[in-house]
């Protein structure tokens, strides 16, 4: 097989997260034929570690696809890119002051990927697959970032897109998504009312979609969320960081980076222990902080409450929290709960250091805070906080924060009035 | 001077575009203090060759400081990069159908720089200096992405940030920067009433602000506009596209991307042809336009007129004019007018390649277009299309045209209504 110069990858086959099962990687399985549980691609490590070299990888473009031999995509001519990831991992030394620890960095998933979500690292691999399978139409039902990307790769690609948005998306989110030629509608209601109603409709009669909607587990494009890690670790010269938090739904964020940091270690590629990896919920709505914390083995639905952090407002994670609690504490990490006062001051925070993003991303600063306050960190560790959705993803949002300029005539009088207010009052 | 650790520039001067007077780097000069005329930092290219190779170059980190010997910033410590540049380069077979060509690519420096325009790669060179030089405040007047960028990196570098955004400025640009802690207003009025407004209110008590504002020729940042060139080179296998189209303003945008290209031919990195340069302008404000076909030496203002291109919308360039005629005149490449029904054409295509830009940034698409038709290029030459502002720089424009999607309440009919009307009617 290794010999055909346009295979690129070492994928072997699919494993079920809950029984072990293996299955192949020639279509897409929803989930474990035997028990139903999440299923994970696995990698033939020892011909990666013996036929390939980190420097080789980093020598090529920056883009999720220099780690092609850990992505599930067969063909090389299949890859659909709009030069997603090789995100900046930047160093915030005011912030790392404010909240008072001595190496803080924010790897930057949101300003820099193209459609100004984290959602790009997978929706390349997902299309990427729906192309190499055959898949004309792809489909989703998001609260917006996983729809924007979707619409973007889908064009490029020249597939059809069907995007259901739900309640909590932004106009901007849906504005890009219907830009980029989607078909698209938005239903008004509670999200399980939604996908209830959804599932009623499609069950029986759901045409051959690549679907990547949410409670729907595509097994191969999360295998994009693992190059963020790998990018880390390159950043940091091949070592590790002590701390990872990441904004989290359900969350792949978390699952997907720590297999990340796995396999690299595994192969060779990266010094220093593990990360202890971090999952931040608003307190509001926080199933998985409410597992880890009471110590349970399963995730039990919330009570849905309000938050300003809306992308990663579920209140019930299903299957995939279990998977996360058990990445949570193999790697001696921990789960924290924000308010939206936290959120608005990591908000914030991080315009501070030139970085504007939606409520949801702001998140993980915060929760640095509270691992200190709690003891369960060092403030000489290193820590890295992702922050996944841009700002203008929610435009309204950041006016209400932070307002809009004045409009004032072309008249001197107007001009000096700001200009010297701006010098007796401006604190930097 | 060159082996002490922390210089990384090649820098040796700054000479006069019109007089070839010379002066240091040292400070900043807004103009030759002979002549008047605009100023344009020069290297030592022969050292440069002889100490850097291109293979060291590309195996640096992604960003524009990768090219750091052809930048003007000299102790490496004053960086200020939130990860802007090494943006990608991406073939558009979609286009290059429609255009009727054989290869095209569009070099994306909206999507994925850190505000969402080319402007990071002059503000990224620009705060450095400032940080360099000692300024504590920074300074523009800007239609809008200038002003982005500024409150971003000035933020990032801890300086204080002034900015007047003018007549033109979006909603999106000016709530960006007070999200980044910019002292902002916006002025309403004819451009020219602006300037001359706020030039009364400003000259003799003036303060020592870093001030990088149109019709001010900050003389180092905008070398940050040359790492475009050597980005699509080095993309390209370092070699040269036959033509780059920008769309243009003064056009710095031309000018520095010809220099960038004519420095890596000069340094023996790149092959073939240096490419023809074309400036792209709204047929209804396009004095570079006017003077390149009607063989003027010096740019004559125009009268503004309406369009949708409202970022590069601009009636008099000033000295600026006459550099990029002499530009385009040297590569022997053309200077063409877009109407909104051609920029609409272009957003369109733009849209089937999943990239989604402001007006302004669409312009080259339909320009490639005019140039074929003219006869002046020919159809298997190869063009690259600079799209400069990211389409959520202009929501309300982008609803205009594209619209959002329909609401319905989470009812099974209503669902199926939608899907079965998606089925029906949709068409790639």
């Amino acid at each position: 097989l290794r010999n055909r110069r346009w295979i690129v990858t070492y994928i072997e086959g699919l494993r079920c997260v809950r029984c072990g099962e293996e299955i192949g990687y020639e279509r897409v399985v929803y989930s474990c034929p035997r028990c139903g549980g999440l299923l994970d691609p696995y990698y033939n490590y020892n011909s990666i570690a013996e036929n390939v070299k980190r420097e080789d990888v980093s020598r090529r473009p920056s883009s999720i696809w220099k780690w092609k031999e850990l992505l599930p995509v067969i063909n090389e001519s299949n890859i659909v890119s709009l030069g997603e990831g090789g995100t900046p991992l930047i160093k915030c030394d005011k912030i790392a002051e404010a909240l008072g620890v001595s190496e803080l960095y924010v790897k930057d998933d949101a300003l820099t990927n193209p459609t100004g979500s984290l959602k790009d690292r997978q929706i390349s691999v997902g299309v990427s697959k729906a192309v190499e399978l055959g898949y004309d139409t792809t489909f989703t039902i998001t609260s917006g970032n996983n729809g924007a990307s979707l619409a973007a790769y889908s064009a490029k690609a020249g597939l059809k897109c069907v995007i259901i948005f739900t309640t909590g998306a932004t106009k901007e989110k849906m504005l890009m998504a219907t830009a980029l030629g989607a078909r698209t509608i938005k239903i008004k209601g509670e999200d399980s009312l939604v996908a209830t109603a959804v599932n009623n409709v499609l069950s029986g009669e759901k045409p051959d979609w690549y679907d990547c909607g949410f409670r729907v587990f595509e097994p191969f494009m999360y295998e994009g969320r693992k190059t963020n890690a790998m990018e880390v670790c390159e950043s940091l010269g091949w070592k590790n960081p002590d701390w990872v938090l990441h904004p989290s739904v359900g969350s792949m964020g978390v699952i997907k980076a720590w297999k990340g940091y796995k396999e690299l270690s595994k192969l060779g590629w990266t010094t220093g222990k593990l990360p202890k990896m971090t999952a931040v919920q608003p307190a509001n709505v926080a199933p998985i902080v409410k597992a880890f914390r009471e110590k349970l083995s399963e995730i039990v639905p919330v009570e849905p409450g309000k938050t300003i952090a809306e992308a990663i407002a579920c209140a019930d994670t299903g299957d995939l929290g279990k998977w996360t609690l058990d990445a949570l504490r193999e790697s001696g990490g921990s789960a924290v709960g924000v308010t939206d006062d936290d959120v608005v001051y990591g908000l914030k925070l991080l315009a501070r250091e030139g970085i504007f993003v939606e409520p949801s991303a702001a998140v993980t600063i915060p929760a640095v805070k509270k691992l200190l306050d709690e003891g369960v960190a060092d403030r000489n560790e290193i820590f890295v906080c992702e922050v996944t959705g841009a700002g203008w993803k929610n435009f309204s949002f950041a006016e209400g924060v932070f307002g809009l300029p004045k409009v004032i005539p072309p008249e001197e009088k107007e001009i000096k009035k700001f200009l010297s207010e701006y010098l007796e009052n401006f604190s930097a």
